[in-house]
Formats: C-alpha cells, sequence, structure tokens
C-alpha cells in the first residue's frame, strides 16, 4: 500500500473539515456563545494544524493509489474526522464524556441519528448546528466533497469515491471524476435550499428550517426536540414526508431529469420498485393502525411519514411508533433492513442491491430446473456482470454475519433486553437511528465499550463495510500491493 | 414434468408408511387402547389403499425422472405423509382440529418436535410411541428409507435423494445408490439401538428409552413429560446428551469409521468446527451461568446439554434455560441458525454451509483487494466448484428472506409479541422446536391460519426450501420439461 498517497489524502479531509468548522463556530459567534466559540476555535486550529503536518510530511512521492489505499484512505478520514469532529461537544463540556461525544458525531457523520442525549434542546445554538451540519456533510460523503472543491492530481481517485457513495454499482456520470462529484453536490445543494424554502413558508424559524432540511438531506434524523417532529403543523410533516422521499432516491436520476434524459427516469426499475415498497408499506399501516387515530387524514400523514422515515433511514418520528400493532411494527423493521435507493444518502442494503438478490435466486431456481438453461440477470433492461451479481450475494452474507456480531457483543450488557439489543444493532448498523424498549429515547443506557461497538457499526454501515473491515485486518496495512 | 412417475412414487411412499404404520398399532394393541387401535387401523388401511391406487393408475409408461419431477415428488410425498400420519391422533380424537394434529405431525417428521400440546402425558401410549418414531423417520428421510428397502427400477433416484438429504453437496457412498441408502439406515438404526441399551443401563423404563432415542436419532425433541428431560437423572442427560452430538455429524464420517478410513474422519473440516463451536459455547454459557446453580458440574451439565441440543437443533432441555442472562441466549440464538453438520439428521444453515459462505466471503474480499488475484475456496483440502459456492450464497438469501416472511406473516396475529413471532419463525424453520415468551411451552396459541404457516415453515426447513417452493409455483406444475 502506497503509505504516503492515503495520509496525504487524509490530510487533505481533515484540513476540509477545519474548514467547514468555521461555519458553526460563526453560528456560536453570532448567538453569542462563547464557551461553544472557544471550542470550535481550538477545534479549527487542531483540524488545520494536524492536516497541514499529514501534507507536509507526505507530499513528495508518487500519487498512484489502487484499490487497497481507497479502502484505508475512506476508513481512515472518516475515524479522523470523528475524533476531531466530536472535539467541540467534548471541550465545552455539552458532553462530558469523549466516547459520547464520539458516538454522536459518527451518529451524525454517518447520518445514523442515534442520540446519547435525552433532551437535545438543552445544547447551545453552536453545537446543535454543528450536529445537524454533520448530517448534510455525511449523507453526501466527505470524501466526494473533496474531489468536488479541492484540485485532487491523482487519477485514480475512483477507489475513494467507489468506497464512499452507498450501492452495489458507482459510475461517473460524467467523464471526470471531479466534474461528477460537483453535479452531485449542486443537486444535494439546491435541493436542500428548496426544503427551506418550503419549511418557512409553513412558519417554521430559519434556525430550526435549516437544521431539519440538514437531517432530512443526509437522511439522519438528528431533531432538535425530545418528540422529534411530532408538535410542528401537518403542512411541516407533509414537507418531511416528500422530501425524505426526495433524498432517498438514486442522485443520478436528478442528473438525468436536469438533462432533461426523462425516459432514463422512467425505465429505473430501482426507482418503481421504491415508490411500489413505500405505496404498499403506507397501506398496510393505515389499515392497521385507522383505530387508534381520530380521521383517516391523521392515520395517513404519520403512516405516511414513518414509513417514508424507516425506508430512507432517516429516523424522524411524528408520533411514538413504538406503540403500534406487532403488523406494523414489522413493517418498519422489514423496511429498515431495505433501505433506500443506492447512490442516494439513504442507508441500508439499498434496494438495488435487494432487487439483485432476488434476481440471482430466482436465476439460480431456474437453473435448478433445467440445468442446461443459461440466465442472465437484467436491470433496467441491462445485462448484468457476473462479479456484481457475486459481489451483491457476498455483500449480503457479510451484513448478515456482521448484524449477528454486533447484538452478539451487545448482548454482554447485563441489564438490557433482547428486543433493545436486537433494535440497536438493526437500527446503527442501517443508519436509522431509532431503536425500541430501553433505548426508544436515546442511548444514554449503554456502558462505554457498547457505545464503542455501536459507534463502529454506524461507520460500517454507513460506508457498507468493506473500508472499515479492511482496516480492522492487519494484514491489509502491510506495504505490499 | 413426468407426472407418471411422481405420482407412482408418491404411492410407493404412501404404501411404506402404511406399513410403518403397523408398528404404533401394535404397540396400542399391546397397551389395550382400543380407540388408539382402531384410529391406526383405519389410518394403515386408507394408506394402502390410496398409495395402491395411485401405483395402478401409473404403473405404465416411462421411468425417468429429471430434477424437476425429484422436488416435486419429494415435496408431495412429505405432504402426503403429514397428511395421512395426522389421522391417528384425528379420529382418535386425542387432538380435535385436524389441522393441530396436521402441525404435530410435519413437527414430528421434520424432527422440529414443536408442539400443540401443553401435557403430552396425557396422550396415549400408541399416539406418544407414533409421534415419537416420526421423528425417527423423518430424520434420515422416509425416500431414502424406500430406497433402501423397496425394488427400484428407476436410475435417476440420485434427484430425490438429494432433495431429501440436508446439506450443500450429496455424494453417494458406494456406486449404487440403493446401498448408499441401506448403509446409512443400517448405522442409524444400529446407533438408536445403542442410545437405547446406554438409557437402559441408566435405570429408564423401556418405552420411554425407546422414545427418547427416536428423538434424539432424528434431532426432533419431542419428550413425553411436560418438562421435557429435567426430572432424569445426570447419568441420563450425559447420555442424552452424547447422543445428541453424534447425531448431528455427518452420517458419512461413520461410514468411513467403519472402513477404518480414520485419516478420513480426521480431515473432515467440517467435524473440526462442529465440535470447536459446541466447546466455545460451551465455555461461554457455563462462565455466564455459573452463580444461576450451586456446583460447577450442574452448570456443565446444562449448559453442554442445552448447546448440543441446540446445536442439533434438536430441542430438548433440562433447565428453563428461557431465564438464562440475555448473553447465553444470544449464543443459543446463533446456534440455532447454524445447526448441525451437513449429512446429519440436524436441522439451521448447517456448518458445512456457513463454512462455504465464509470462504466465499473471504476469497471475494481477497479479490477486492487484489483485484487480479485467483482463488479457489477449499473445504477439507479439497477444491469446491464455483456452481456450489454460488448455490451456498443464493441459499443463504432465500433462508434469511423466507425466515422474514414467515415472521412477517405471523405477525398479524393480534394478541403474540415480537419476541414470540421471532422465536417461532426461527425454530420452525430450522427445525428446533421449542419457542420464547407466549410460546415457551407449545404453539397452542396461534391462530388456524399461523398454524398453517408455521407447518409450511417446518417443511421449508426440513426439505431445504426448494422443493416446497417449486411446488408451490405454478408454472412448474406445467408438462413440459
Amino acid at each position: 500500500m502506497n503509505r504516503k498517497v492515503v495520509l496525504y489524502t487524509v490530510g487533505r479531509i481533515i484540513i476540509l473539515e477545519g474548514l467547514l468548522l468555521l461555519i458553526p463556530l460563526a453560528v456560536s459567534l453570532y448567538y453569542r456563545e462563547s464557551v461553544t466559540a472557544t471550542a470550535f476555535a481550538v477545534t479549527v486550529l487542531a483540524a488545520l494544524v494536524i492536516g497541514a503536518v499529514l501534507m507536509v510530511f507526505t507530499r513528495r512521492g508518487d500519487r498512484t493509489m489502487f484499490a487497497k489505499g481507497g479502502f484505508i484512505t475512506v476508513a481512515l478520514s472518516w475515524v479522523a474526522l470523528s475524533l476531531i469532529g466530536a472535539l467541540p461537544f467534548w471541550i465545552s463540556r455539552e458532553i462530558p464524556s469523549y466516547i459520547d461525544a464520539v458516538f454522536e458525531t459518527v451518529s451524525g457523520l454517518t447520518t445514523t441519528g442515534a442520540s446519547i442525549l435525552s433532551n437535545p434542546e438543552l445544547l447551545s445554538r453552536g453545537l446543535l448546528f454543528w450536529r445537524s451540519f454533520t448530517h448534510w456533510i455525511g449523507g453526501m460523503g466527505v470524501i466526494v466533497l473533496m474531489l468536488a472543491v479541492m484540485p485532487t492530481e491523482s487519477g485514480r481517485s475512483i477507489h475513494i469515491l467507489r468506497a464512499e457513495v452507498p450501492g452495489p454499482v458507482v459510475g461517473k456520470l460524467v467523464p471526470r471524476l471531479r466534474d461528477t462529484a460537483k453535479i452531485l453536490y449542486v443537486i444535494y445543494l439546491v435541493l436542500t435550499v428548496v426544503e427551506v424554502v418550503f419549511l418557512l413558508c409553513g412558519g417554521m424559524p430559519l434556525f430550526d428550517s435549516i437544521l431539519h432540511a440538514f437531517g432530512t438531506a443526509g437522511t439522519g434524523g438528528f431533531g432538535i426536540k425530545a418528540d422529534s417532529l411530532g408538535s410542528y403543523s401537518p403542512y411541516l410533516q407533509w414537507v418531511i414526508t416528500a422530501f425524505m422521499l426526495l433524498f432517498g432516491v438514486n442522485f443520478n436520476l436528478y442528473y438525468f431529469l436536469l438533462l432533461r434524459r426523462v425516459k432514463s427516469v422512467f425505465k429505473s426499475s430501482e426507482l418503481w420498485c421504491y415508490l411500489a415498497i413505500v405505496a404498499v408499506a403506507t397501506g398496510v399501516i393505515v389499515g392497521n393502525v385507522l383505530p387508534l387515530y381520530k380521521t383517516f387524514s391523521e392515520a395517513f400523514r404519520h403512516s405516511m411519514f414513518q414509513v417514508s422515515s424507516i425506508i430512507t433511514t432517516t429516523g424522524y418520528s411524528t408520533t411514538n411508533f413504538t406503540v403500534w400493532p406487532e403488523l406494523s411494527k414489522s413493517v418498519l423493521l422489514i423496511l429498515m433492513l431495505i433501505g433506500g435507493c443506492a447512490g442516494s444518502t439513504a442507508g441500508g442494503l439499498k434496494i438495488a442491491r435487494v432487487m439483485l438478490l432476488f434476481k440471482t435466486v430466482g436465476r439460480d431456481l431456474k437453473k435448478m430446473l433445467h440445468p442446461r438453461s443459461v440466465g442472465v440477470v437484467q436491470v433496467s433492461g441491462k445485462p448484468v456482470d457476473e462479479q456484481t451479481l457475486a459481489g451483491a450475494s457476498s455483500y449480503f452474507v457479510l451484513y448478515v454475519v456482521l448484524m449477528i456480531v454486533i447484538f452478539f457483543v451487545l448482548s454482554f450488557e447485563p441489564a438490557m433486553s433482547l428486543e433493545a439489543n436486537l433494535s440497536a444493532a438493526v437500527s446503527c448498523f442501517n443508519n436509522i437511528g431509532p431503536g425500541f424498549a430501553e433505548i426508544s429515547s436515546n442511548f444514554a443506557g449503554y456502558s462505554d465499550v457498547s457505545t464503542v461497538v455501536l459507534t463502529l457499526a454506524m461507520l460500517f454501515g454507513r460506508l457498507e463495510i468493506y473500508p472499515i473491515l479492511f482496516a480492522l485486518t492487519p494484514s491489509v496495512w502491510g506495504k505490499k500491493g
């Protein structure tokens, strides 16, 4: 592995984070929160120094990066971002434990939205802003941002882009990688701004609007109130529903829309599958929870909101769905595992991958009945190569095994129920956020060891397993390859 | 599909069942249970007539059978066996609902051991015998038995053998299929008899010894007392522990032992993996439950018993393990999914398949780091072909999806907890038996619809998905292919 180029890139990422931290610093200063502002200032300084030192010491040498280096770069970058991003919470003493601060930051960056805070309203404005801003940064990806805004010399950056963007296949929209990254971020930014405007029209204060838009855009789910979105008007809840669904769509489709290639959008079988799942799940839940609400429209609103929130792995809520009947809870549990579309900011397995798995199984079943048949799997009318299919199966095995391992390690906790541990494992690994039983309001009840395990689980989920898995494998760190 | 040969084979299977039913009929007569004996006599008659009619009407025509026919034969045979095998329970009115009687019979044949009876001690002797005898028949397989004892003309019987014997790869031990089936059944019979002798030596009555040996041999788990094996002596519990483990081993290895090919046995990586899992799981649980018991030896006995019972998917218990700490319960839950060795009577995913999955993932990970590497997966020192690997992955996807579907359908039950439904789905699909929460003692609480779903789940699990899946696919029933 070419360690120099890896560390050089990590250095750049840290500098970028230092620059991004200037925004919450400004918010703190605006609200005259001197302690928080100091914490941000110290962190900015630390980030710039660490980043600069890393870059200076590794600036010479060749710039080639192979697959292995790409994975390690992404893993190291995200760990560095988390450790530094947690500093403001910890230095300001608003989250006294550094482990908890890292959990909260990783939960933000990975767009999970699980919190160790029982009442986020007690946080200072500056930290509230940073907490939601991490959703926005982490949603589209920090490395994608770096590719978009910083000059790159390396032609091999596709390796790190592939490791950060979710989904089984990552393609370039345009020949130059840098332009692809720029297009993605511009669409992301515009959609976020449009959401802020819609929220403002509903009478939501500017600060709240921006933070909720960050949480929706990254499909994160950090709220700023203890009851998430329960106290907002139906109009505002519908706006959030619509945007959660929009941010769960593959961003490539928005690019096609810009190019007026409407046909390509309509031909996306993943999009149709996504919409069908949302419609069916909402239908089942509305029928199931109807007796709990006064009117049909209320039941419909809460059902559609919750379905959109869970399938996109956002995690916002308008009502306490943990008291819904088992059927509705099972539907939500299944949506958690499926997740949103590939190439969106959502977590979970991703619909494209689920479709590949089903089609592979269907092909194999046909082959068992007709051993001489030749089966080719097609998605959106195009054949998929065997390597992609095998990759999806392999990913699925790892996905299930890792979830079981996380659940198993959590069960060492002496005072947590099976339901809490199972939901914590599923929720963190799929970057959703809320849990059941003891963790239905927050994750504060877990010991430090379990908190670290859940932090790793969130990183595993956001980066789709491989980068973190390789980073935890000692043999990968060798000089070779 | 050649329907004639399929129905002809099913007819033979039904006749074989009629003959097997003579044994519990004799037991009933011996214990002078006239109602039960009548029920058995009626069932025997029905089986012989139905079987004979089927065979007479389909005896002409060619005898070739392809993959599709093999799957459908196995599925139809097992359904017929279950529907007819349930008659004695129902005719005698000892289980008044036919659906419940079918559940109990399928639970027996599939060696699950889940029961709708709150107190099995109330059953007549004849039916108690039949209930446990279904474990023994279903464990090694009825079709295997047919191949062993009835004259066959078809050279294509490997298709039906493959569909009934669990595991990713089924090989012939000797060139002639019929001899393979005979060897398997002789080993099975001898091991069962040896267990009966060991149990008799511990002072267990003959009737109890035979029934417990049936339950152990088939890794079934039907007990004859409400507290399963809790009231028997430590010696007897250790004997059952040892035999549960023995019946969880691939039977091919016993054949190698008979041929004194000890080296082949020691080279089996599946065997070593199986023993290692049992040792580690027992170690973890002993440490975890030590405070609950008076002495180390008591804790050790209960832990080892429960680990052996669960990994082999038998389902016997010596103690109420549902009150054990979460860690021990998680270990047991993971063992449930893994199951015993391929080619044994145990259920679950099977260790050989789990090993293939892990090795495939390991190979794929290596390939991600070194795209040009050529990876060959080896098991027990021999390379495994790509089709087998893809088959294992494909099976795993179906396995997980089906478990989720079963869990989802169960969640329509208005009064059952998530824990009960989840454990019912896992327990029935993996042919284990016991459940948690509302179903910790029996499955009587489920509605008829859910009972049917769980019955199907047990058949899916025992026959390893494909036969039942194909039988439920209308297009497979066509004349073609």
